[in-house]
This record gives C-alpha cells, structure tokens and sequence, in this order.
C-alpha cells in the first residue's frame, strides 16, 4: 500500500510515463524496459490504481463495449482490438453482450449504468433509429456495425456494399456464375446482411447476369451450423452453385464442411468467399478468401472519437466514418495457403 | 422483438422518465400515474430494467467474469455458458479481459471496481496464492481455470491430469506410440498445461511406455500459429510423431493446418487429439477429436457459487469443485463426422 508509480519510477530509473505504458500493456515498450519495471513492480508490491486518476475526473476511467455476439470470433477479435486501443487512452474496456436482443440494445444504450461507464461502443442488430433520437442518457455513444442510423452519434462501418461487390467480382472474374449468396434476412433493410446482399445484386447485374433469388438462402443465425444447414437446404432443393459467397466467415466454414461432406470439391467445384477475415479462415485445410475489415482502424477509430468526446475538447459534430477492407484471397477461391497476414496494408478510405 | 421503456411510455401516453420512475419505485409519481404505467407495463408484457432491484438492495446487480483471451473461443463460449447462468439469476455479465498479465489479474481481483462489480469469476494464469491470501477485497470471488491455489475461494475445474490421460490413452488405443505434446510451458507447475504434460507422461508410463521428452514442444502462446510452428520445429528437427495430443483445440487445429502442408494424412499418419472442444473442432475438413469440459457444468457451478455467497445465505467454506468432462472422438483420430453434439452427457463428479 502506499506504493506509488513515481517509487515505481525511481526504483527502476525509468520515467513515471514508461512505468505507466507498462502497467498499461502499451505495445510502445521494449520487452527489456518491460521487465525491467515488472521487477521495479513485483520488489515495491506496487498494485497500479488506475481507477483513482479517471475518479479524480469524475470518470470512472471504464468504457463498455456492447457486441451482439461474444461467440462470433468477429467480435471477440475486434473487442481485443477496442481493448488495445483504449489501453492507449487509459482507460478500461468491459465487454457487454446484447445477445442480438434489442431490450438488451436499448438498456445499454438509454438508461445502464451511467454511474459506472463514461462511454459506450456499441454494436447494434435491432435497434432503430427512433430509439437513438430518444436517447435521454448525455454519455457519449460510437456506434459500429454496419447498420445505418439517421442518428447524431459517431457511425463507423466498411461500406458493406462495395466490399460485397469486391468479393462476387472476384468470383466472377474466376468464370463463376452460379453464385449463391448465403446468409441473407428477412426484414430490416439497412442491416449489414441486406447491404451484402444488395453488393451480390449490383455486382451480378453489373456483370449482364440477372441475380437468380433462388440462389439467396436465409438463415437462421450467424453461425457454421446456419451454414452448413443452407448448403443442405440449397443441395437437397437441386441447385448446384459453383460459387458460395456468405455472410461472413462462420457461414462460409459451415458451408465448406457440408460441401466437403457432400464430396464437392472447393474450389475446382465451389469456390467460397467469406467475410470478416476471423483467424480461424487462416488454418482451415483449405484456407478460405474473404473480405477484411480493417478492425485494427475500426477500433482505434471508435476508441479515439470516444476519447475525443469524453476529454471535453471540441469535437466536430457526428461523423459517418469508413474504415477500409480489403479482399484476402486464399485457397478456398483458388489463392495460396495462408495469403498475407491481416497486417498489411488495408483498403478503403475515411470519408463523408 | 422486445418490448422498449418507449413502447411502455407511448402506450400509457406519458414520458419515458416517467416510466422509468414508475419502474425504479421512484416516490416522484402518483399512485394514478403508476397504476397507468402498470397497466402498460402489463399489457406490452415489458420486463423492467433488472439493474433497479439491485440497486435497491445497496447491489449493482453485475458480476465481472475475467479472462485471460478473448480471441479464444474457449473462453468466448465459457463467457456465453455465464451470462446464461446469471442470467437465471437476474445478474448481468460485464467480461473483463486480462491478457493474462499478472498485474491485470491482480487489478481484477484486489482493488478493482468494487464499487461496481457484486462479485467477480476469475480465470486466472499467473496469479500466485500469496496474491490471493493478501487480498483484502471483500466481494465473493470464485476462480476457473485450472490452476490450483491454496487459498480460501472456491476453485472449479476439470480434473486436468485425467482428462490428459483418457486422451493418451484414447491415442494409445489406436496403436500410436509416438505422441507428441504440443504446447507445454516453462515454470508454474500448478498450471493447466502442466497438469496435462503430466497427464501425458504417466499415461504413458502406465503403459510401459518411457515418455521421449524430445516430442514435447513448448510454445509462446496458445494459438492457431503456436501449434503451427511447433510443428514445423518438430518436424524440422527429424521427429516422426504418429499421434499429437495439444494443449488445447487451437494449437491443434495449427497443428494439424501445418501436418497438411506439409503432406502428411490425418488421422492415417498423425492423429491429432485437442483439449476444449470449442465449436470450430465440429466444423474442419477434418473434424477434430478433443476433450470437452463441461463448460455448461463449470459456468453454473461458478455462478451458483457467486450467488449463494451474494445472497448473504449460509454457505459451506471455499469449495475445490470438478466438473466433467468427455472424451470426443472425431475424424483427427478415425472417428466419424462432426460426433455428438456437446450437450450429451459429460463424465466426472463434483467432489472434494
């Protein structure tokens, strides 16, 4: 107890700014200076406070982070990335899960625990755009996630469109021409599912080919088993796609499995094109293209525009912001192995 | 879809705060105007906002469930299992994420936020049991994961060294003879990875078989790329593993990416056996054979354990509790397909 960062600081003949990069799990730190604090911490019994700076702002230095689905490897990948980027800010992330259910979007965003978060990032799937104007609750609110609101929040999506555009123009530009598109909804136009589906119809007739609507298979959820339960339901009907472009990923892998089963070769047969670029895509036997948003920017973009309004400073009024993707080729569309790490360099740009 | 304060407030013709202070028993409203909202309420079938009851009872109504990786979907799944359990009992999840840093599971545990977390789930990797015997936060506290402290809490976790051997032993059975173990640790000797290293070892002492200390690989992390590397190290060096049993399903499901690679047949040349069962082992080209903790079983058992000492009830002392577990036989070892969905039953006792 008693046990400040500046004893910290002396003991390890470091400044008190790199002890506090350390205690934050800054990336901007050498494994050297690292341990040389973590050893300056464990000798002194140095337990950070990192409550006590924020409370002495009236904040309580906790930013929450609402996904609808903490199973969706998506989200869990984009949550360690708002974890990294608010790391950077001081402050700390707590993941709250919707379940997709807009009574749990709504107690998030209007009334929940205003006395322990400052700010919220949430990702909604059924909130409308009437229960943003009625938001009563002043902390700030990022919104991700690819719906559309008319809301004054900070919105910050891919243009889902043109990255779905990218991904049937890829397949297309393979020869293919029966592409299925797994994954759509019923309801709600402005959802991420129907942009996507919405790409596959422009592109389709951009390319002289009229979009064949018994190729669209809705699914239940977001899930392999609502993958692999289409390509059944799409097989056992009598199509035969030479192309699958789904939702996102975990449609995509749950496909490849059924297609596999069925002894359907990808991609001489099938080629499969996914979304969301999760890790999993990467080390499947057959390695699966998909479409890549740049988390890493999606994260720090709505950490930072949250930061921003939490600090007081002046702001410029609600953006819509689009963070890039890019379309990562892998074997699964006839590409090599693992294709390039997600690292390197996104497409796309921030806009409007 | 579900029934908003909005909806509650439009359909009684009053505002929203009005509602909400109807349903936080705020003395500001007339038993009229109560009796108006009530009706509503009833009638839209509204679930008031839970938070509130909490509150009343000097609660925040929220438990933290702290782990160590998000972006593993053994922990994203075993978060699901919790905010189903707590749900049950009217508590909300908030999933706090330690990067297994030791300084992050101390903040969880000490000091952190108790004022606004009732009690807190911790799976720790680094803590000591001195840590937890020093601390001096009062909120109930239940561990997960595997290690094990001589501590006052309550402890959940699989029976980690026989669940280990059933593995080798499954591969044993096959006729495998040289198994490597892909994903050991340096120091922590109470630690998961070292508790199924043992498992390993006396399995095959117990049938005669002298442990090559060569097959055991030590990785960085527990990823898809530290099972890929590791057995890219393995083969490099000249080994010939008939059989790899991984620490977990990622280092497997890497494993068994880079065995194809590299052109060897799975299960004919190397049968892979993982540790977690999370939901992509059902979904590969090759499904994988792994065993399942019963992440249902450890989740209700955790959050039971919260709740009854939250209640103020009389509870027994801290508790070592092992849930069960099962041995999953799929294609990796010459089972069949996708084998039986996770919920049949599981194998183990609670006990000790």
């Amino acid at each position: 107890m008693g046990v400040s960062l500046k004893d910290v600081a002396q003991r390890a003949g470091v400044s008190i700014k790199t002890v506090s990069n350390v205690v934050n799990n800054s990336p901007h730190v050498t494994p050297q200076m690292r341990a040389r604090v973590q050893q300056a911490i464990d000798e002194l019994g140095y337990r950070p406070n990192l409550t006590a700076r924020h409370l002495r702002k009236g904040r309580t230095g906790i930013i929450a982070f609402a996904v609808p689905e903490l199973g969706n490897p998506y989200f869990a990948e984009l949550a360690g990335a708002v974890i990294d980027a608010a790391a950077r800010h001081d402050y700390t992330v707590l993941v709250d899960h919707t379940a997709g259910l807009r009574e749990r979007e709504l107690l998030v965003c209007q009334e929940f625990r205003s006395h322990v978060i400052d700010g919220l990032i949430l990702s909604p799937i059924h909130l409308e755009t009437a229960d943003l104007v009625a938001r009563h609750e002043t902390s700030p609110l990022v919104l991700l996630g690819e719906r559309e609101y008319e809301a004054p929040y900070d919105q910050i999506a891919i243009d889902n469109v043109a990255a779905a555009r990218t991904a049937v123009r890829h397949l297309l530009d393979l020869g293919r021409r029966r592409i299925t598109f797994l994954g759509s909804r019923t309801g709600q136009e402005r959802q991420p599912a129907h942009l996507r589906l919405r790409g596959w119809r422009e592109e389709l007739a951009a390319a002289g080919i009229t979009p064949d609507e018994s190729l669209v298979v809705t699914t239940e959820g977001y899930g392999r088993a609502d993958g692999a339960a289409a390509v059944t339901a799409l097989l056992e009907r009598g199509e035969r796609p030479d192309a699958v472009f789904a939702y996102n990923d975990l449609i995509a892998l749950g496909a490849m499995r059924t297609l596999t089963e069925r002894g359907l070769r990808i991609p001489e047969d099938v080629a499969v094109v996914g979304f969301d670029d999760i890790e999993e895509s990467r080390y499947g036997a057959t390695t699966l293209t998909t479409v890549s948003p740049d988390k890493q920017a999606i994260a720090r973009l709505a950490v930072d525009r949250l930061v921003d309004r939490l600090s007081g400073k002046p702001v410029a009024g609600p953006q819509r912001i689009r963070p890039g993707y890019r379309l990562v080729v892998r074997e699964s569309s006839g590409g090599a192995g693992q294709g390039p790490p997600p690292e390197e360099g996104a497409r796309g740009a921030a806009g409007d």
